[in-house]
Parts: structure tokens; sequence; C-alpha cells
């Protein structure tokens, strides 16, 4: 019988003790599980990042992981922790949008976590270590969803959308992610393209630069050419070769869009 | 049975390879070992930083669960190198106050581990892979703490205070971490203000700013308000909501303090 | 049973989900394996670092560990994708140097891995999870090496020197890493010592520095003081006493050189 898995996304950094104290609290529950790290760098507060760095990895992990996301700006607030299940996966973490794409890749059922099960005694500000975790330990040991929170019936999602139209074949797309390399992540996907029924990118202009072909892989080019090609995820990914093209085009994920024609 | 825990807390940062000889040295010794990354990135000789952030986390962890501290700037020299037994977990690291907190919240025994019983051929600097690991693998194996080192009986701690008063009611609070989010925590705990038989905050001063009135959580106040409270841990804890403290109010957590006015 | 260990060392950095879907497909393969991060913080396509990290920790782990190396600028290009096998461990990255140090240490067989046997219809930029990870899934599950790839019987590696003779008795030293307290590590060795025949250092220039005594350890001097000594890799090292001699000597290790005289 192989241990059980819960991944931890967060954005509380590496140098404090708080990601340290849910995997104790978890392991103090259910000692026999595997808690992996993802990322504890997520960008203070940043919803939308800890959404995409979510759906880049969740589908890789067995079934049954438990993947939990703790992203959370309004904790103590009225925002609701949630618990959803997909075939594959359980999710903790909140309502805030860090689900989004979960939301609209996967058949689901979501439920509100019943704070009240859980023992606040410790102070209000820790819902990663007072709620979520302890959570994730009640999966681990095999309670039922419904008995952990009230079932989400009416909960309908609008999907999420990276990008707009400007007129006829032009998209005006959205950064979601810079990776550590550098490399500009678009929220637009070969699965988008698909869905508004076109083929071919026939140019993308990002700040000065006009990029006319797609590349297959990196090290297709010279050493210091701008280059745009489906990631390995599938979203169009905008890179210098050997290089970092967030820094090369002076490019802002909060403020500059990439435009692209497309037939 | 569950796989026994260590957890690693250091100054090594997670761009080389020390923490990565200290994991492997204690698997190879003990293979069934479960190791816990709480930090790598407690800022370089920062003894009251570590002391800190291990009082977090090791309460959270389960009974036998050993806890490996190196923040050890006088590696080499003649600080002793400790096996600490409390109730519930086992602690070593070197004797160079990372244990400042647990000595003043457990009840406990030390060791000086014999150093001698370590075979140190690969060179003098490396006390973290050579002997604390070791040491900890050793504890993995159940062999007796009396079996590693001298008992010490005559040890005296003078128990740690980040605060001293000023007159009447008037405290002055030292920093002692500042976190990702650029949260000011204190050293000023719930329990000190027992102890000194007080029950309420009047008002705090940090920079050129008063705050006058206690927080319940985060998300209570406005988007960039300057607010105060207890935080998970208990401490009193400066933050801006959504926003990062030290940097609204340029705060040096080596040279400003804090005043407080109780009653 | 012991759990097998993977070992991860990428330039990835933390902050994205590649290294999580790295673990998720690995662990998808064979679930009962032990992930160990080692670093994900290696330079952005830094082979040389990569290369001198891997060393100074490969040994520390237990036999028939997996120690998995992607740091790969040149992913989808030609170079080969390798499995090595030594005595007591195996290595799956990618043929650009970062096995340079396994190669003049160990005894080995390398073998070519074989692409056409994973299945990349994800895309074509990421080698780390697509073919490295599932190879290392492969060696969990016993498969034998010879299955996975061509056997690479006439290969042969120039040993690696970060040193050169400049006159009798003067060389010129590489620095080939700082680590996170500014400590320069040279890539000279006590064995390279022995290689030439030579038994004491009677000066070291770096910068406008001379040092013309060894230390034992690191805390031997006085705090600021600028020291050489063997390090705990048996690698000669310049450092500062309590402080970081990079920041100290204004170091730039793709620039500056330092220069020993021996006897």
């Amino acid at each position: 019988m192989s241990r059980k898995i819960v991944t931890l996304l967060t954005d509380f950094g590496t140098k404090d003790g708080y990601v340290g104290s849910i995997k104790g609290t978890i392991k103090n529950l259910f000692a026999e599980v595997d808690i992996v790290d993802i990322s504890h760098d997520i960008n203070p507060f940043d919803i939308k990042e800890a959404a995409f760095v979510l759906h880049t990895y969740y589908a890789s992990f067995p079934k049954e992981t438990i993947h939990l996301v703790v992203v959370d700006p309004g904790v103590g607030g009225d925002r609701m922790p949630l618990l959803i299940r997909t075939a594959q996966h359980f999710f903790i973490g909140p309502d805030n949008g860090v689900f989004k794409f979960i939301f609209s890749r996967e058949a689901y059922t979501a439920y509100k976590i019943n704070v009240d099960d859980y023992i606040l005694d410790k102070g209000f500000t820790f819902h990663g270590r007072d709620i979520f975790a302890p959570a994730a330990a009640k999966i681990l040991k095999g309670v039922a969803p419904e008995k952990m929170g009230l079932r989400l019936d009416d909960r309908t999602e609008i999907p999420t959308v990276y990008f707009t139209k400007e007129s006829e074949g032009k998209y005006n797309l959205e950064a979601i992610s810079i990776d550590r390399f550098g490399n500009i992540i678009t929220g637009f996907s070969k699965r988008d393209m698909e869905k508004i029924n076109e083929t071919t990118i026939n140019s993308i202009v990002i700040k000065n630069k006009t990029i006319t072909e797609m590349n297959a892989y990196y090290s297709q080019n010279e050493q210091g050419d701008v280059i745009a090609l489906w990631n390995s995820m599938g979203f169009l990914e905008i890179a210098v070769v050997s290089g970092n093209a967030q820094k090369t085009l002076n490019f802002d994920k909060y403020k500059d869009n990439i435009l692209i024609s497309i037939s």
C-alpha cells in the first residue's frame, strides 16, 4: 500500500515557520502521509499565479492525491474554505480564484468546509494550519467529503479566459506567469485556438518586437533570438533562446499585453 | 509503524549541496526516515531568527520527532554540540542560542554530544553533515541520549525576554522576525502580557505611526491600513492589510523599536 | 524494505510548477519513491555550477539512489539524454557537462536513453517531465539499463581541471561556486595537490588581498578576517569569518581568478 500524497502550494516563502507548522500538523494527525512541496514562492497574494501554477502540475499526480493551496489574502474574512472532489483528486483551499482552472477543466463537486469543526484557539490568522491542514488529514483518514461541509450544488463558474478579441483574427493576450527563466507564459492555449476555430498564428507583437513564426522547441534558433512556442503545458509562450525574455523585452506582466493575429 | 521524522532548519540556502549532503548522510545511516524541510533561508548566522522560527513549528510535529537546527556561525570553535530531550521531542544543534525558546518553554535534559564518536576525516568545517546528521541517525536507531554525550545537569538558562520596561505601563518591544509578507513580529506574546499582569494594549507606536486598536484578523480593515494583532503564534504583530508593513513603515528590524502603552 | 530514493537537482527555481510536475510524474509511475529535493536554484543554464553541486552530495546517499539532474539549456536540441550506472548509484540527465565530476571520479557505464520509448504528445520543451522523470521511474521499477538505451562503449572523458599552471609553483585557480555565505570555492582540491606532488600552499592572491596561511576552520580567526581553508568537500575555499567573502572582496566568479604559490 503506497502512502497518500498531499501537495503544498503556498505564498508563505521559505524563510518562516509557516510551512513547517502546516507539515507538522498534517503529520501529527496522519503520520503515513507523503507531503510534496510544489512551491512556497508564489508572489504574495497573487491568486492568478497560484491558479496557473496549480494547473501545470495537478494532473501529473496519482489518483487520490490531495492538492492543498494556501494563497489567501482574505484569510479570516468571508471567503469560503473549499473542498473539491474531482474524478482523480481532492483540492483544499480558499474560494478566491485559486481553483479557476480546475473548475473550467474538470467535473467536480465542491463543499464549503465547516469551520466550526476545527478548534481555533490559537488565533484567527492561520487557516492554513488550523483549518486546511486538519481538513486534509480528515480526507487522508477517509472521512467522506459530505461529512466535512455543505455540498454547493448550485455552483456555476464563469469559464476563465485570459484573452480578448480586438477585431476579426486579432486577439489581445494576457501574460499569466513569468517563469524563472524569464519565459513569458500567456493565458492562451492550443485548446483556446481550437475553441475559436483557428489553426495558424500569423504574427505576435510583444513590446516593440514582431514574431512571425512558431518554434517547435527552444534551441531551434540562435542564442538571443526572441521566439514563440507552444510550451509543455500547451500555452503560447514568448522566450529568448538561452536568455531571459522578460529582461530582454523589459516586459511587465501586470501592464503589458501581447497582440496576436491568427487565421 | 510510521516512519520517524527529522525536521531540518538551516541557514544554508537552497543553491548549494550542503542540505543535500545532510539529507544523504541521514538516509544512508537510517533509510526509513522522513526528512521534512522547514527552511534553509534563515538569514546567514541569524541565531535569533532561527530560535524564533524553530519555536513556531516544533510543537506541531508528532511525538519523537527529531528537530535538527544548523545555524552555526561558530562552527569548529568552542560552542558545544547539543542534544536535547523534552517530553515530546528531540533537538540537535549548536549551543549558541538557537534553542532559547525551547529552554524557556519546555522541561528538558541536555547532553553535550561527544564529538570524538564521529569520524571527521573529511575536513573540519561541516558539523551539520559530520556530527549533527549522524547524531540524528543514532537517535533514529534508538541509541540512548546518555550514550551519546555528557548529561549537563547544572545547566541554567536565563529566560529570554524581547522587551524592556521603560516606565509604568510603557514597554519597548524588539522585532524578532519579519516574515515574507513584511509582517513585523515582535517578541512580545500574550503569555508575556499575563506574566506582567496587564490585559489591555492602549497604543502601539512604530516609526511615525500610532495604532490604538487591536485587530482580530487581517482582513478586518481596509487594504493598506497599518494594523496590530496577536498572530497565530500568540505574538504581537504589526501588519498592513494586503500589503507589506516593513516596506510601508520602512522598518529596520536590527535598529527600530516598537513602543507600547498597556494597562 | 526501504523506499528507493530519487534526488532532484535543477535550475527550475521554486516559483513555478515545473518541479511539481516532475515529482508528480515519478510518483504516478512508481508511488513508493522517496524524492529528495537537493536544489532548484542552480543559476539558470549554469552547467558548471550544477556539476560542482552534484559532486558535493551524491556520495552521501545510499546505494542504488537515482540522481536526477535537469540543468539543460540545450533541451530539445541534439545533446544526448544520458543514463549512467556507477558501482553505487544511477545518474540521469543531459549529456552537457553536468556529470563531469562523476566521469572523472567514478568507474561508470553510460547509456544514451532511447527517446522513442517515451510518449511526447504534450509538447517538445519539457524533457525533465517527459523523458528524465519516466526514465527514473523505469530504474525504480527494475528495468535494466541495457533495455533503456544504447550502451556508449567508446566514451572517453577528458578529465576536468579548474586550474592552470602559470609557472613553476604558480597556479591560476578558477572559482567554481560561490555559496550562500559568500564563500568562494575554487576548483582546486587536496587531491589535485597530491596529483601535482606538492604539499604546501605558500600564498594565495585574490583581488588585492594576499593570504599566507591556511586555516583549519572558520572561527579560528577574528570576525571579518579573510581566510583560506580546505573546505568540507576538500576544495580550497576563500572565506570571511562571520562575513561574506564575495562582497568583501567584490569578487566576480565569471571574471576574477585566484593565484596560488605552492611547493
